[in-house]
Parts: structure tokens; C-alpha cells; sequence
């Protein structure tokens, strides 16, 4: 069989306060013409289908339309589980009627231990689970751990393994070897929680969700993050995203990447603010795309993120790239009874790798001269 | 054809800050046994489905069980709409679906026109609404009121009515001559919402929701509320619970009442305090029963809620019904330059109906000198 794999749709998200309805609707009509364009069997959305466990009204009616359009008018079985930003409650509400049309939404760790056949495949639908779950599920105070947890989960798994079929899993957590971004939330603090990817060989592919770059973990060929279909962070800003395209007929299976075409890009300018607010300057952004500016000024600039807006409305983020890094360094009791000026010459010095100039040492002695008046 | 009505069944609704949950499922229970005794073909359920547009995740559990339980295990079909309660998008998320097993679920006023035919009957399952919705939907901006709205809806009805077939409106608003209890959230004031039952003449049986006492609307034989399964205040304590059976195969409808039984019940015990506490006195309550007491006593007692929970751990109200409730009359300028003891006698005896006695004229005295005192 063929399949789509696609994953942290998280919907309802919004990027700096910016509402990303019409760019996640974008996206999805670009997953769909993918689905269909390639034929596949099904379409797998590995968890974080929204962005917050209690979605807003319209963001349950964004991923209700996009849910409906796949299964019900496009008729493509989706195999889908419940990520860490979901409900499993509210995500599953429902859901025993979504397999009367091939939709499979798992949202509890015990239904990701039954298969669901499609085609050539037996899928396992794992969804995001804390390891008390499985704790609870098999009765033993030892797992302690994901690891843990993935040890005993996969050992099930495959007591259920069809010979005759392949195996895929489905699952939303952090594998062993793989990188984060900033868009992510830490669901885990060091390594204690990552899954490694050696527990997983027995599956012929691991479709995951989670982290939100496709290049996440890039030494398994048959494991793959396929990443959100939108950057959500500026460190995404370099990246391409899209969605796997997986056919389980050959072994090792095929993957094959579909990138998508964001609809308002996230870009990074860098610049000085002169040249930014030049209208003489071309930058390659359109009024509707995310910026992050990265201003090269050292020099304070008054209602900076006000005039910059005016260029470039939808701003994210913005930074100093020449901000004063230098820590200065720490001085001697001698050093430190030097007179002011002297002083504050060598902090300015350390700092900008500058010497004060002429001017600036007026206004430096004059400043201090003020300062002292105040003291007295 | 045969059908169970109810209606607001308010899942995740607190009582006084007491969970519901139990005494809910309860009720669901036997609701099942009466829809399955009766041997119904369908359960209406109009309106208020949830008590909260934003439901916790307990009650989206509790709902889900049931209306799978009803739908998917006892493969009884459901016809039913959202109420002011419910939000209509998170009640309707995956409603598409829940047709394909005769489950239909109706959340916007449009659905509403287009009748569902079970047996006999064609259902017209009309969600609360807001006149706006129908303004828009009819391009028509003379439509203010609820009653316009429903001139025009019903028109557009009965243009589709079958007249082979039985005609059922399912709805959830306040028809005209209908009585409140004060468990139901007021959305009108005053009469201009209140839909006039003239309207509706031409159904067969009007399965209503909204008011909480199945004797809200007693003119008309086949208008019918069903009223809630459970108690939601101390104005309904002396009602009895339950649903109505409609038969669709006479002319008129046969309209028959089945009680439920509170599983933990809302009864109002007055008496004095001290029988309150009186561990001899009997009362017809257990200890997981709701009870509003309504104090006899005119004397202050401290700690009173404390000490009665001691007895009656689910108190959920608290009344004084010997509560000094005389407005004392004006007074001449001539009546207030009397001396202090005097005017607070004749208040005493104004609000009390007693005069002080020797006791508490002694009282009355010091405390009126050390008043005295304090003032100069």
C-alpha cells in the first residue's frame, strides 16, 4: 500500500498572535492535492492535530471541515492518533463512529496495541502517552520510563504481527538521536524520555510526530518526523516542509518527500533599520508573510517595532544581532578606584572595541559631573 | 412510530457546586431501560445536551459513553439538536459521522429545515437559535424576534411536509404560556421571545427543551417538554422526573409519561434546628440525597451550615423561612423624638409581633447605655 504521512497539523495555532486559519486551510488543500496526485491508500496524521488540548470553537470547526472533506468527500481512510497538545478526550469525542468511514482515530495507549489492517499493513496507532499509562495498562510499578514503557508496548505490538503483512508504527513522542526546534514543546527534559530508535527495527516504517523539522532524525531511513506542513518558529525559517510519501510494496519501503508551498512564507531579514525602511530596497516578502528581522543597528532607535511595521506588517519577531555580548571583565580593588571617567572609558572600550571620542568623553564627563551633583 | 422524548440533560452541570455525574448516569440507565422496554424506534433528545458551551473533559467522557452506548450498543437511532447550553460547533464536531448509524445531530438552523424520516414520521430538528442566524439565512432584515423567525421557519417546513407522513418539530426555546423554574438559564425577557403555540398547530407532537418542568407548557396535549432527568434546583423538588413516550400511529398522538427514580434525590426539610440536629428526628433523606433546609429559627446559631452538615452532608440550600420579612412603618417627627428604649420596643414588636418581655427590656437597657456611653 501506499500512504501519506503527515503529522503536528496544530490547529488553531497562532504564531506571535497572528491567526494561522488561512494558512493552515492552504496547507491542507496542498496535502489533499498530494493525496490524491499520488494515489495514495490512506493518509496517517501522526498526533497534535490541534494546538491546545481546549481548542478554540473555530479551530474545531477548521479540522471538523478538513476531517469531514478527506473521509467523507475525498473518502481516504485516515489513520490518526492524539499528540501532546491534544485532548484525547475531546480529540476522540466521536470518534466510534469515524471507523464506520476508515477513519482510525486512536486517542488511549491500550487501542494502539490492536492493528488496523489496511491494504498490505498492519498499522499500530500509538498515541502520545505519559508512562503511567502503560504502567497502569500492564499492571507493573518497574516502568518507570518511555523506554520502559516503548519496551513492553512494542513486545505487544508484536505478539499481534501478521507475517504476511508489513508493519508500520504510528506514535508521537522524541526519538533517540533526534533534533529539536523551537517550536516544539519540551515534553521531556533530557534523555531520560527519548525513545531509542533501536526498539523500533522490527517495523518496516515509524511514522512519527512531535518535533516539527523533517530533518529531525535523519539516521533512520524507515523512520521519519515528517514534520508540521508550516513553520511555526524562526529556526524553521531555512526549512522546506511537506509530508512523506511511504509505499510499503518494496523492501526497506520507499519514502519519498512532497514538499509544500507555504502560502504567506516565514523569513528572516537581516539588515540595518536605514536600509529596511529604504522603499528603494527589495526584500523577497510580500506584505502577508511572518518576518523575523534581525536589525544590525547598534544605536538606540525610537518606536522601532511601530515604523518597521509599517514595511512589513506581520512581524514575529525582532532581534539585535550586534546587541553587546562582550562580559566584561572582572577588575582589580586598584582597578576599581580609578576615577569615574577613566572607568567608564575602559567599560565603553570593552564592549564596543571602541575608545570614546572626543564628543563622547564630553558628554560622558558632563553626565558624570551631573550624576555627582545629585549625590551631593 | 414510537419515540422516547427528553431532553436537557445538562452533562457536567453542578448543583451547588456538587457534582452530578453519578446521578446523571443514573438517569441515562433508565432512560436506556425505558427506551428499551417500550421498544421505541428512536430516542429524541431536544437540546442542552451539555450544560456548558465549554464542557470539562469528564462530561465530553460521560456524553460521548452515552450516546455510543445508545447509538452503537442498543442501535437506537437518536435524532437530536444543540440548546443554549450546548455550543453548537463542539457538541457537532464529528456529526457527519453519527448519521451513517442513524444518529442525527442538528446544530445550525438550516440543518433544521431539511426533515429526517424515520418510519411514519418526518423530524424537523431545529437547533436554539438567535433570530440573527435566521435574518441571515432568509436575507431578510425585518426578522427581530423569535417569533418572526419561527413564521418563517415553519413556512419553509410545511413546504416540505409529507402528507403521507406524521410531522414532529424537535426544539429548544420558550413557547408562550409556558412556566419557568429557576434552574433554566433566562435567554428572554419578557414575552417578545417567547414563541406563541399557535404556530406550531400543524405538527403532530412538539418535542420541546428549554424548561426543566415537564408541566412548563399544560394548555397543549401534544406541546410537550420534557422537562429534565434530574432536579437542577429546590423549585423542582416536588417534581416528578421522567420522558415521554410518543406513539405516532393515532390521530392525535398518544402521549404517555414515564417517571425516573432519583437516584439520590432533592428534598426540602424545614424544622427548627435543634429537631435538625436531633439524632431521634427521622427524615426521609440518605446521606447522599440533596437537601435545601429552611430554618424555623428566629435566633442566630453559629455555625449553622457546619453543624447541619454533620446530619446532611449534600445541603445545598439554606433558608430562614421566619425571616423578619415586616417593612416597619414610617414613622411622624413626633414618633422619633421619643426615648430610645421606647422606639426599640415598638420596633421589636412591629417586626416580631411580640412585645419585649421583662428580660429583654433589662437587656435592651444596658446595651442602649453602653451606647450611650460610647458616644460621648
Amino acid at each position: 500500500m501506499r500512504f501519506l504521512h503527515t503529522a503536528d497539523w496544530h490547529i488553531g495555532k497562532k504564531l506571535h498572535g497572528y491567526d494561522l486559519l488561512t494558512e493552515q486551510r492552504d496547507a491542507y488543500r496542498q496535502i489533499k492535492a498530494i493525496a490524491l496526485a499520488e494515489k495514495v491508500d490512506a493518509v496517517v496524521i501522526a498526533g497534535d492535530l490541534y494546538d491546545r488540548a481546549l481548542p478554540g470553537e473555530d479551530a474545531v470547526a477548521v479540522l471538523d471541515q478538513m476531517l469531514v472533506d478527506l473521509n467523507r468527500q475525498e473518502h481516504l481512510p485516515i489513520l490518526a492518533i492524539s499528540g501532546n497538545h491534544d485532548s484525547a478526550v475531546r480529540l476522540g469525542y466521536g470518534r466510534e463512529w469515524f471507523a464506520s468511514t476508515h477513519f482510525y482515530l486512536k486517542t488511549t495507549v491500550a487501542e494502539g496495541l490492536h492493528p488496523v489492517t489496511v491494504g498490505d499493513t498492519q498499522f499500530f496507532l500509538l498515541p502520545y502517552f505519559e508512562p503511567f499509562a502503560v504502567r497502569q495498562l500492564f499492571a507493573d510499578d518497574d516502568i518507570r520510563t518511555v523506554t520502559q514503557a516503548m519496551v513492553r508496548l512494542v513486545a505487544a505490538m508484536k505478539a499481534t504481527f501478521d507475517p504476511a503483512k508489513k508493519h508500520v508504527l504510528v506514535a508521537h513522542f522524541f526519538a533517540a538521536g533526534s533534533q529539536h526546534s523551537d517550536s516544539e514543546t519540551l515534553v521531556q527534559v533530557g534523555g531520560l524520555n527519548a525513545v531509542p530508535t533501536d526498539l523500533l527495527r522490527d517495523f518496516d516504517y515509524v511514522a512519527l510526530g512531535h518535533l516539527h523539522r523533517k530533518e529531525a532524525l535523519q539516521s533512520e531511513p524507515t523512520m521519519k518526523y515528517s514534520g508540521s506542513p508550516l513553520k511555526f518558529s524562526t529556526s524553521e525559517a531555512a526549512d522546506t516542509k511537506g509530508v512523506w510519501i511511504v509505499d510499503t510494496a518494496t523492501t526497506p519501503v520507499t519514502v519519498t518527500f512532497k514538499p509544500l508551498t507555504p502560502l504567506h512564507d516565514l523569513v528572516v531579514l537581516q539588515d540595518s533599520f536605514d536600509h529596511l525602511m529604504d522603499s528603494q530596497q527589495q526584500y523577497p516578502v510580500t506584505k502577508e508573510d511572518f518576518v523575523t528581522i534581525e536589525l544590525t543597528d547598534t544605536a538606540p532607535i525610537s518606536n522601532v517595532m511601530q515604523r518597521l511595521k509599517t514595511r512589513f506588517p506581520r512581524i514575529i519577531e525582532l532581534k539585535r544581532v550586534n546587541q553587546l555580548t562582550v562580559t566584561p571583565k572582572v577588575m582589580t580593588t586598584q582597578e576599581t578606584q580609578r576615577d569615574p571617567l577613566t572607568l567608564m572609558g575602559d567599560f565603553f572600550e570593552q564592549v564596543t572595541q571602541h575608545e570614546l571620542t572626543a564628543q563622547q568623553r564630553t558628554w560622558a564627563k558632563a553626565a558624570l559631573q551631573a550624576a555627582e551633583k545629585g549625590e551631593n
